[in-house]
């Protein structure tokens, strides 16, 4: 079964430097991925033939005539940017030409089209951005990681039942364990948002395991861990942050002296193991999970390298018809609680 | 000037077989301390013989009949343990006998007690924890690392104030930047209680340096970072948890195979010094701040160093008079503000 994916090729810190070659890397991956490169025809056209690529079969584009900036505050670009290269690749899905798109532009700009052109699964009321972090003892998916600030305690058993039913889909693994994350274990602990979350989860189908601390959650208790946008973007952040002061110490300590300069060469291979397993850009890729369609958030800052996966995560949820899913099992759900 | 501080001697995962130890080395460290060893006094005494140390002038035992549990109810603790080492420790506090003490036992339950003995400052709905993170330019002091949840904007100002007040003490380092955490730094990002903060920040006489991403507070952008103990806690917490993972994937990698091992002790000297840079213990020591009083909580699982650690952020809390200084910035604040 073929795929198509619609890219937001403007979109990014680098733009069609970045999304142009990895369009080009991942047609050459998969056999039966088609893509859209949605935004300036004579530009996308101009990095192609830099590239001694033509489009062709499997790589069109699509012409988008505006750009929204990084900055731009979401409202304004919703309103104002009809024509952007963000919102056609999103209107190629609502229309059914593309099955999913994927943007490395504004999230809050992602966030606010998405929602209006696609609109939410009944039964959701905001959509959550997920994604997979590294663990001790394999990846966890976290949600939400920055859509939205304030969740109610229904949006956050939301967000654990798409959670659940994302990993479910995207990695055949059965009945995954979904925590809160809190400050404690305890069941005094935590602020009254997460108190009556935990309560919901407890009586849902899901396979609550409990509270889980910010620490577990790379030690790898979890397969789902639920959190307000606010907690999980902090999260997510400060962990970025401290990856990335870890390796700038170490090349200070390497770079010392010529003695650990060597030690550093000999150091080289099992470090490169260790990096690629915590690599962001292996996990990069995030899906603004509740839409009626599969929108994917690159990281602003994505390569070529970090991009592709990206394009892998989109593909994966096209594959397991992600939205498809949660909507059906929301639907019987609330077939059920209105028999009960 | 002598400083005298009261030990919790029963607290933390190891109690007795940290606490004494450490307090021995900090008596040969610091000529002008004083510590009194809370809790049971034939245990005390039987770990003093242990490590052929005799109670003397500069060293007494406080006997204290009851331990709190590290699971132990905070309210339940508070209500029926009377003459716990941790209640008889900060009651030393309270008659003057000791300038400061400090308990690695349950932290809600030191919480409680301390605020219902000590009770906060003037102005000071809550007390707050605070302690040192590394960063790459040096450390940075965060608070709320979990003492409340749902923080007010104006108790978010008091932690402002408060932090800027002990980092200006401890550190001699007039108007410390102070900034708040959160998801983005644009104007119209975060939740509205970070966003009434912000203006609450705006108007004070503090050197606010605005909004702060999870990510720049390890890059050393702020020199006090505010934020509500259940964010706070969770962004400790995760931090930690990725450092434990960083560091187990390492000693995994380097324990591959004999060359990778050979790398590895070639490598030794050069991953200590990053070690040490950012190794928890040796930012062991966290400030109760806005009570009328010194109180520091060492992390349950400390070891010796670990707790020598929060010994020395004692002496320095003592030595800069840290809750007299917020108290008579608060006052002054509000004098003005009357006035005005």
């Amino acid at each position: 079964m073929s795929v198509t994916i619609a890219l937001d090729a403007m979109g990014g810190d680098r733009g069609l430097q970045v999304t142009v070659p990895a369009a080009a890397a991942a047609l050459r991956e998969h056999a039966d991925l088609r893509l859209i490169l949605v935004g300036q025809q004579d530009e996308i056209s101009a990095q192609l033939r830099r590239l001694k690529r033509d489009a062709g079969d499997r790589l069109t584009v699509h012409h988008a005539s505006e750009v929204i900036s990084m900055d731009e505050p979401p409202a304004q670009a919703l309103r104002t940017k009809k024509d952007s290269s963000m919102r056609v690749a999103i209107n190629l899905v609502k229309t059914g030409e593309a099955q999913a798109c994927i943007s490395a532009g504004n999230t809050g700009a992602l966030m606010a089209t998405a929602r209006f052109v696609l609109k939410t699964l009944p039964g959701i009321d905001r959509p959550a951005i997920i994604t997979a972090w590294p663990t001790m003892r394999g990846h966890v998916h976290v949600l939400d990681l920055g859509a939205n600030v304030d969740s109610t305690p229904e949006q956050l058993l939301q967000f654990g039942i798409m959670g659940s039913l994302l990993v479910e889909a995207t990695e055949s693994k059965p009945a995954p364990r979904v925590c809160l994350l809190n400050v404690g274990v305890e069941d005094i602990k935590g602020n009254e948002t997460v108190k009556k979350a935990s309560e919901l989860f407890r009586q849902s189908s899901l396979n609550y395991g409990g509270y889980i601390e910010g620490d577990e959650i790379f030690a790898g208790a979890a397969d789902v861990v639920v959190c307000d946008g606010f907690v999980g973007n902090i999260a997510m952040k400060a962990s970025e942050g401290l990856a990335r002061m870890i390796s700038h110490f170490m090349k200070e300590a390497f770079m010392h002296n010529v003695l650990t300069r060597f030690a550093g060469l000999m150091a080289m291979p099992a470090m490169r193991s260790v990096r690629k397993k915590v690599d962001p850009r292996r996990y990069n890729g995030a899906s603004l999970v509740g839409l009626n369609g599969i929108v994917i958030k690159s990281h602003g800052s994505a390569d070529v390298y970090a991009f592709e996966n990206a394009i892998r995560v989109a593909i994966a949820a096209v594959r397991s018809q992600v939205p498809q899913l949660i909507g059906t099992r929301l639907q019987s759900m609330q077939v059920r609680n209105a028999n009960s």
